[in-house]
């Protein structure tokens, strides 16, 4: 899809004679565009990303680019994915009130979005790389993803309004083929556009050797690219988490589909385990308190996950899955059929998991995590670690106790040498 | 939706003078509707279907009705189901040539699809219960599902085509409705409209007193729902199959959607072992030979079915999962990848197996197989080894070493007698 005529990418110049006319800007910044200061503060991957300010506050302006920057303009990407994106954020913020920055404008033609300001938020991933604590992160990701996950699928919604969401959300196809090829395929193959740290080569070609360990993660792809159980927001990790002291939000949902319920909650965590095995190069001797922390966020965001997803299977199952028909109004508890759907979920997130610590190591968009360490002999000894144990994770998927399992095998290979 | 203001339903009188301008009615025919003879010859349960026949030879008019007659005007049910109809027979014509009869016309507002007449074809479930042989059954039934399967899926298809189509067959919400609660939930509780042969009580309460059981009918509901794997018929029993004494072609995808690869071939198996419990009631003291060729074919379904996935896995594999590129690039065989998939069909197919003989006997809609044994007592003790049989393919849909123990269960449960 080529951009409309209309289209024009906006710049610090001409953002304030272009967006002058809007109210929803007007009233959030002041009314005389002359008096706006406007400052571009996207890494521009994607994206422009622009702070106006003004004399009553800042909105942020997001519009989308044609194409993929990080690469050139060699990788064109539609431009409808801002449309996505809008969509996927007032659901998000329906179904985890508090969770997105609030919508105030949208312009289809020139895919962009004004949104309120997050100030002073940072994003997490520099948070977890400085060794900084964030309070309540937990409970507010175990609530998003549970609540997105629950509210999204047919344990909630009514199957016409979820059907006209799948059908809605299918046309987002080019945004989450760069998921199924940079995440599952490519990290699995010599594949063009991939890299990796020098002196991972006896570790990147057993993966690449391990025939059952492919054949899961095509397993997972094959979930991911057809199972329609609810909206994901499709690229949760840490740099798409703000968050300052003591508060958190989730933004840039513009890889949203309707996918597996434990997507987004499985590459959270991965994520985590990344910042987790990165931390002795950023922290040196004192990285082991932190890392405990961060082990911490993880088990207890999968505990608030289970825990509100239990809540709102008691008190929200108005969808036509499991109803009460078949158990409670039978005198029979329906805690069986919660476990079950839960024991799916974490399957699918600890697959995912796994796949998404291997592709931020062998594919294209690698984390700072890892590539801000400058001695690549410990970077290649530390993302060794976390390809391993994302290896295992995958193999152990169906069989995995919890998260506190996990956190204990991450402990475990922290402290061994796989090079 | 209501009908457009344009739509009426034909009659025998009105449909020359309405179809007689019809090019692709008038060649198939004959050019002057005055020497038509219109037949009504459709169980008008859904729809009207009429044989129109003139000098040149005869075609099918089917037309949508707007409500379903089986419970009066009460059910009304939306004329768009002959739009989805019309390409889900392309599609099943490009995906498995010849299986399906050839569309002549479509028009959108009548919601009525002029096809090819099939003669001297009858109803495959007629001939079951008349205990007729189908020569090539087997062959033809199993490709048909294998290739559909297949072809519909992102095994072959383009990601962008298949999310295009995914999107496309959304739209089709309330037929799906009907099986996600005729076939999933109403069997398992007091459902309004419901109904099953006297004497079958104690089989009943057991069924729906069992947890675990209703858990995993619910998780493949889930599945069904979610899991847009590739385009299935829907409704694929033996009254959707109609048969020559050596030949066959699949009817009536109304009910089409996107859904789980192992659905169709695990309701058709299903129809077949209902085929075979009655026989009893049918043939008598002669029942034991026809019961073994229907067995016969379903291992041979079942195995071609197989054999040709296999086929089309090594000789079509041109969609984004398990790409040549993780496997036969690398010098490695992509088998394991092929068996773990053909595992995943066969679990949902025997789960919704179970699902099927449930609720043919235990939900609104039954089939004659068993509805036209008039002795309740006979009835009941052939519907009580079908229902268990059922229940132990759900249970152990996850275990079953395929085809032939399904068929050796299947002679077990025909000399028992659980009620």
């Amino acid at each position: 899809m080529s951009p409309s005529a209309e289209y024009k990418a906006l710049s610090v110049e001409t953002l304030p004679a272009r967006l002058g006319g809007i109210d929803a800007i007007t009233s959030g910044v002041g009314a005389d565009p002359s008096q706006w200061s406007v400052q571009e503060v996207g890494d521009g991957n994607l994206n422009l990303v622009f702070i106006v300010s003004g004399p009553i506050g800042s909105v942020i302006v997001k519009q989308a680019l044609p194409y993929v920057r990080l690469v050139g303009d060699s990788w064109p990407l539609p431009l409808y994915r801002a449309y996505y994106e809008y969509h996927a954020l007032t659901r998000q913020a329906a179904r985890a009130p508090g969770s997105v920055p609030s919508v105030l404008h949208f312009d289809e033609d020139q895919a962009l979005i004004v949104m309120e300001f997050l100030q002073p938020h940072v994003i997490l991933r520099r948070k977890l790389i400085n060794g900084e604590r964030v309070e309540g992160l937990a409970a507010f990701l175990g609530e998003f993803c549970a609540r997105t996950a629950f509210r999204g699928s047919e344990l909630s919604m009514a199957s016409a309004d979820k059907k006209s969401d799948v059908s809605l959300f299918a046309g987002n196809v080019e945004i989450p083929a760069i998921t199924e090829a940079l995440v599952f395929t490519d990290p699995y193959y010599d594949a063009e556009m991939n890299n990796h740290t020098k002196g991972l080569e006896p570790v990147v070609s057993a993966l690449r050797g391990d025939v059952p360990l492919k054949v899961k993660v095509q397993q997972m792809l094959q979930s991911f690219a057809s199972n329609t159980e609810t909206m994901v927001h499709g690229d949760l990790h840490s740099g798409s988490i703000m968050s300052t002291p003591s508060s958190s939000r989730i933004i840039d949902p513009e890889f949203v589909q309707y996918g597996p319920m434990g997507f987004d909650i499985g590459m959270l965590c991965a994520n985590f385990l990344m910042a987790y095995f990165s931390q002795p190069a950023h922290r040196g001797a004192d990285a082991e308190t932190y890392q405990g922390w961060i082990l911490s966020v993880i088990e207890e965001t999968c505990a608030v996950f289970e825990a509100e997803f239990r809540r709102l299977w008691a008190s929200e199952r108005t969808g036509m899955l499991y109803p009460a028909a078949l158990f409670e109004d039978q005198g029979q508890d329906s805690v069986p059929a919660c476990d079950a759907v839960l024991a799916g979920i974490w399957r699918d997130a600890w697959c995912v998991c796994g796949i998404e610590m291997h592709r931020r190591c062998l594919s294209l968009a690698h984390n700072a995590d890892f590539e801000e360490i400058g001695d690549m002999t410990v970077r290649a000894r530390l993302e060794a670690r976390n390809l391993m144990l994302g290896a295992d994770l995958i193999r152990m998927c169906d069989n995995l106790s919890g998260a506190g399992a996990v956190c204990d095998m991450a402990r475990d290979f922290n402290g061994r040498d796989f090079l």
